[in-house]
């Protein structure tokens, strides 16, 4: 098996399995005696459930024929995939609003994502900190990169300097970049890069709101 | 044909499908000669051709055989489709840090998402602006989302105030929630509830640092 060659699309589709069984556990407790069938985890996500045992099938046989799937070793088994049962050390850069709101934001740490700083460029926030977390200068930004060996940077400046903070990145030793900035930006292809637009969450609202 | 019985999941991909022909209006101009295959929306979007093709079909015959979709029109149709034509009326509760970022957010003001006031119960919040946006008592919010018609309320409250705060939305007369709490919200059936977790966006990227 080349995991290299599973499509993206499927990739989001175990992250969206992933939710919807921790949602189970959240709801039912951690009980080992949970199964779930593909055909209950097609009607919470709506994904055909013959894609969902494909999808599932790429990484092994998890699943007994009339059971189902065991819930707590499903989802464990996904956080391997996924790489969730692992820490990973993430920077952000820009202390604006969401920049803020992103370093206090609890959902990151409880999943592993450890935030090691903040980056700006503005002098009257440089020093200053947004709960544990400090805010560094921007000038520091691909030596922190290199002596923490940070992962992750997740990009929450204006469009207009997205490119030129992503190449400090890129220069630092980033592997993956997380942007929210609404532009696009052109990186070697081994950067991982994930666009985030917040207005795509509105789209699918508005459609039922047409009916 | 009867919109309503179209399952979640396609909505989704359509979302999808009109932000990747957004990207090519972008970067290739606004020319009414441009046109794309089925098979070059599979490209960009990572979504399979026939899936595509399937999807589209639902809602009509956009396309030509051997030349393909005519990506302003589709787009247009889309828009349509997706309710993304209209303009739409938004309050956003919660005047934190995400709160903030969200009333600034040009993303929204440019598809047609107005917001239209902040809610928090900060005194000190309370009569101050965020940008052109006031921020108003919480107190006021059933009386102001009856009174100007709002449809949908951003929700980005600590999740031990969220079900409180959604269900005076309800009692308002909200018609939809998009909902940042971190946690499960229970609504009468015909309110539209759409949860946004930021740590997902997360979850597409370490898969690859982990390979």
């Amino acid at each position: 098996l080349k995991r290299k060659n599973i499509p993206s699309i499927t990739i989001n589709r175990l992250c969206i399995y992933h939710r919807c069984l921790e949602k189970i556990i959240e709801a039912e407790g951690k009980k080992e005696s949970i199964f779930i069938s593909s055909s209950e985890i097609a009607a919470i996500t709506g994904i055909n459930s013959t894609q969902i045992r494909k999808d599932l099938t790429y990484f092994g046989e998890f699943g007994k024929r009339g059971i189902g799937y065991p819930v707590i070793n499903l989802v464990r088994e996904l956080e391997k995939i996924l790489g969730l049962d692992k820490k990973w050390s993430v920077i952000i850069v820009g202390a604006g609003n969401l920049g803020k709101a992103l370093a206090r934001y609890r959902g990151f740490q409880n999943r592993g994502f450890l935030i090691k700083g903040i980056f700006d460029k503005d002098p009257l926030k440089i020093g200053k900190k947004i709960g544990h977390i400090s805010i560094y200068d921007i000038k520091e930004l691909e030596k922190f990169i290199r002596d923490k060996n940070i992962d992750i940077g997740v990009l929450v400046v204006p469009a207009e300097f997205a490119q030129e903070v992503a190449d400090k990145m890129v220069a630092g030793g980033i592997k993956a970049i997380l942007n929210f900035a609404p532009t696009h930006l052109i990186l070697p292809s081994e950067i991982k890069l994930q666009n985030v637009d917040l207005s795509i969450e509105f789209a699918g609202l508005t459609y039922y709101l047409s009916l």
